[in-house]
């Protein structure tokens, strides 16, 4: 088997055309196709509706090349979009392939990706133990299904869980069910922690005593180090990309991550620069940065109100959301060292990482 | 002659608690204030009314410990503050202090202070040649005053201008007046440009014959790599600070800068850095960064709408200004170096460093 | 010929569930579709990508049910979407049908309609003479294709035009176009103002020598009473839709408009929804609010700052967009009287209506 | 006694001139102002701090006069500000004077004044019994000094409250107290809330039994119909200004209220002109409207996402914060039909009024 990983600039959320051209050149056979990881116009908040839009250009331009319906194409492929492109990010989309031909010399680990649903979570599941054991068993299947053995290999797992309208958690809570919040913005939190959670879980990073809904957003020491979680209102379950290495894959491709400790932990970025063979002295220089396939960031404003024993003023602001600022300062800095704009860089790292630090994993050609 | 500098916390834009403790303990003499450079809690925009809430405040208190009315104050102390702490970055206000009696060994360039003032403009002076004039005969007058003899020797210039709000421009131009633009936020642009221009004249870095009005917003390799101007809707004259390096002043500080060239150019943050003795490898050590005394950057969103060859979102926004976005981004890239997030970070760059790039200057204590 | 008007309402913006609905019970038959016009989520600004969301939806389920791609489907009919539901407003969008057999009977005027699509416009024609004339030609084609004899019997004239982001701003400056101005936003202004000239031309409501590129944005003496423009970067010609009275037609809808001379002018709102039989007293009833099937609003922030002679603060917010403020303000008025918050509520009514005000046009059953 | 009221414009929050040259002109004498309510340019959200400096700005203008320390004066004179002149709104402030000497015939009633405050309210007793017994406790007290006699005649009870940022959240809980929230922006919330219960429970409008914590931000039927409570970083107590009629008092002022029942309400607008003898058909024309002195209205987001069946999207929004969406589509209703933009409306109307609408009062000469 061998993964492949290919990534497109995005004039506006409809603009599928780097795929599409890759498709009709040979590049990419659209039957390989096994997700797509993106970062789109939008604010990343509850009304962005960026994500769905892309989704749906995207599934169509899928199935109208499988002859399938753009339906079944969703259904198949988790399309994992997160808004926001603060600052200096680029908009972009990531198409990950998985060729099952590709023969692995057994020698060298390589680029290995898997693909699993939970099933449907309702609005009253979301930050519920429902989300975190039915994202666990996910993450376990995808695990499988890329062969990789030890959760050790597992070098990031991106999952896109649902939110829901003010109006969707209104008829639910008047249908007598209970939902975690009744804010619909705070609720795409709980479900984000819930599924990071999920993950730890199923990594074995948590103990399984500790992976329990009293822990979600609450309990900030038990979190997951590789695990990258969005919502988003198109989705109606939690989608999972495991990707980690292995010796079933061929590939020039590789993959690794640090945890950043806080938001200005440049050290943890240019350790994984240098893990992957680049030089960040202080910037990868741009003939090295093009061996980078893709950068995907978490992250979050600090919950004490500080960094580095300064005041930061995120959490009080009123005008801009504090996912806004920190996704334009933390994806500046990675930016800066990788010589690269096109980050999928994601706020609300709630149980993602050290508390207000964040995963960083980078996938690069061996070096 | 010896220049001081402290920098304090900001809570809020009325506190001045820290001044106020130093003046009491002895530390800060406010006979010896020349100029106050800050970062406020506002948007950083029209509608930013913490630069004179701060100006306020802190001219009530040096009033109040000098025995003289507040007016007078903030007539002979340039308070210069702009709004936006987005990302990481940190409300504090920078205080400079000028001991007239220091003696200086001649040895060594020690860092040294000059204020001054043009006469009030208009608000259609503004982004004008008189602006322009103004400014570079201010410019040569605070160099005059801090002793600072070759162009070479200064490292950072700030100024302070007018803006106007809708109604004052509609006013002036019903009286007959032509303002460069009808726009509140792009006359703030103006004024940022054309005193820009009078820093580059009164230095020598753009010959007299392009140091003209038709330049401004037009002429981008028109620019001072020193200049950092900043507008606000509470001054109505430019109010200078030069800061420079001679061997007449003494004391324990240093200054240097450089030109960011892009969003992106953390190469200049680090060479700075070891300009001035720091190990930015990548980050200055806590123990190191406490030298660092001030930090002024300017930055702008690359005008053609891109960044290293790939498209940014910054211009075509209109949930968050432009500004905003810039700001956050390199001020985020500035403090993962620096280690510190108390920095003067301005956007609005117009001729001031390349275009699409900015100034950096640090004040620190001699290595 | 008949007219028909139905208003569907909009969860997300790809939500065209009333559509296909209205459809599949066999209300609307497809092939009768000649228009569409909406309130969608977005800004209304020029990062708003929920008009193209609703665009492609549309087009696609139309294309689907008539079996033609819906790329013909979005050239042959306007979807004319504007984004933002500030305050009590309510996405929604209206769906335009035209039967060419129903046989009036020449007593009685009804609703008249007619489309009709400009050539191309490039970023250098937008706010020119070029779209002024192309403009007035579309009208006069669509009034004839309406069978509306009388400018007197046009009531509302909506246009679409294109809005062009920085980066194609810039492509055309390199390619040596030389465009109305290089901000985006304004851009869009720019566009709607030189559509209504032409409107206003095509109409006699301004004589042609006043219908110049050299009113545009200048001369607001000089404007169009029924134009309503709106501008997005998901079309690339001015599509216009004439709606008016003939006695050429048949059917239960009658039109009717006012000029609203300021943003607090409700009596020119209870006047209208009087001229329709409806009681505004102070509000229509919600029995009778049933008969509006579809209202237009344009709006603006007066220019001088103020209202009814104190100021305003819509053109200083760096936080907040002028146009996000007027459509809440508007719309919410127009809301509380005919009861109804289904509205299309449009900022940016340069030359729509005398300065400050705007049109404000209801189609309903005849009483 | 006699109360008045005078009403200034606001250029920016520091522009106290209207009240200096009142007091100069000897029309308002310093030492009988009793109050200040006032509507500033910032966002009325927690990083909103043109409250602050218009309170300082104030404070000094009238400690200055009467010889007294400002702090003297803000501790004994409520000033009492709310962010946000979203729309059509536009910034002012308004002076309440009560003179003791003026005879009262007692054969009509007048407008009527009482102030009192409540001890010093911490971070953790925001929206808790404390909060409303104190509140009731001042109310209480502020009808005594009013000579009010019946909750009948009280038509207006503005609160306004302290409010914490997130720092001061975390160091609470750091140092054992609990919070009702972590969020600072819903802790404004929880402590309007608890407040206007507390005057539900001092007016008799809410049985003892139900003026509980636990019905704060849960049981909505529970409500004052004359509370309108503001909070702010700004204070630490509540502050209380009762309005209402008394025959003890006399001259030229009365004051009336109605309950909005939801953001549409206007005929709840027409029918309270009506009551001051106003004839608002459709609008108060402007003769009659020089009679208004003050409108005070509270208003909010009906929490189902819809109004009047219809959904609305200010719950969704994360550009634009909810009570900025309501503030100026409500304050743009009651402007249309008073003819007067110089309005206090303010968001967050929890249990201030029946959900989903809020309180409306108005001062004004006799008819």
């Amino acid at each position: 088997m061998r993964a492949d990983v290919y990534r497109f600039g995005l004039k506006d959320p409809s603009d599928v055309s780097g795929l599409r051209e890759a498709i009709e050149k040979g590049v990419i056979d659209p039957e390989k196709i096994v997700g797509v990881i993106g970062k789109t116009h939008g604010n990343g908040l509850v009304n962005d509706y960026t994500r769905g839009y892309l989704t749906l250009c995207l599934s169509q331009l899928i199935g109208d090349r499988l002859g399938v319906p753009a339906e079944s194409v969703s259904k198949r492929i988790p399309f994992i979009f997160s808004g926001g492109v603060e600052g200096v990010l680029s908009p972009h989309y990531t198409v990950f392939t998985v060729d099952p031909i590709g023969a692995a010399t057994g020698q060298e680990k390589s680029l290995a990706i898997g693909v699993a649903f939970t099933p449907e979570l309702s609005v009253s599941d979301v930050g519920r133990q429902r989300q975190i054991e039915a994202t666990a068993e996910a993450v376990r299947q995808a695990m499988a299904i890329a062969g990789i053995e030890s959760p050790d290999d597992v070098h990031f797992v991106q999952v896109k869980g649902p939110a829901f309208t003010l109006i969707e958690i209104v008829a639910a809570t008047n249908a007598g069910l209970t939902c975690a919040t009744d804010n619909p913005g705070k609720l795409m939190g709980f479900g984000r922690a819930a599924s990071a959670l999920g993950v730890a879980k199923a990594l074995g990073e948590v103990p399984a005593s500790h992976a329990q809904e009293a822990a979600v957003l609450h309990d900030f020491s038990a979190f997951s180090s590789v695990a990258s979680v969005s919502a988003g209102i198109e989705v109606r379950v939690n989608e999972i990309i495991v990707a980690g290495l292995s010796r079933a894959w061929s590939g020039s491709l590789t993959i690794a991550h640090r945890s950043m400790l806080d938001a200005l932990d440049i050290g943890s970025i240019t350790a994984l620069a240098t893990d992957l063979g680049l030089s960040p002295a202080p910037q990868v220089p741009a003939t090295q940065a093009r061996r980078i396939r893709a950068v995907f960031v978490k992250c979050e404003a600090q919950r004490d109100g500080t960094i580095r024993g300064r005041p930061h003023t995120m959490l009080n602001d009123g005008d801009i959301d504090q996912q806004r600022h920190i996704r334009g300062a933390v994806g500046a800095i990675v930016a800066a060292v990788l010589n690269d704009t096109a980050l999928f860089v994601s706020g609300g790292a709630e149980h993602q990482g050290p508390s207000g630090g964040g995963l960083i994993a980078v996938i690069a050609e061996k070096g």
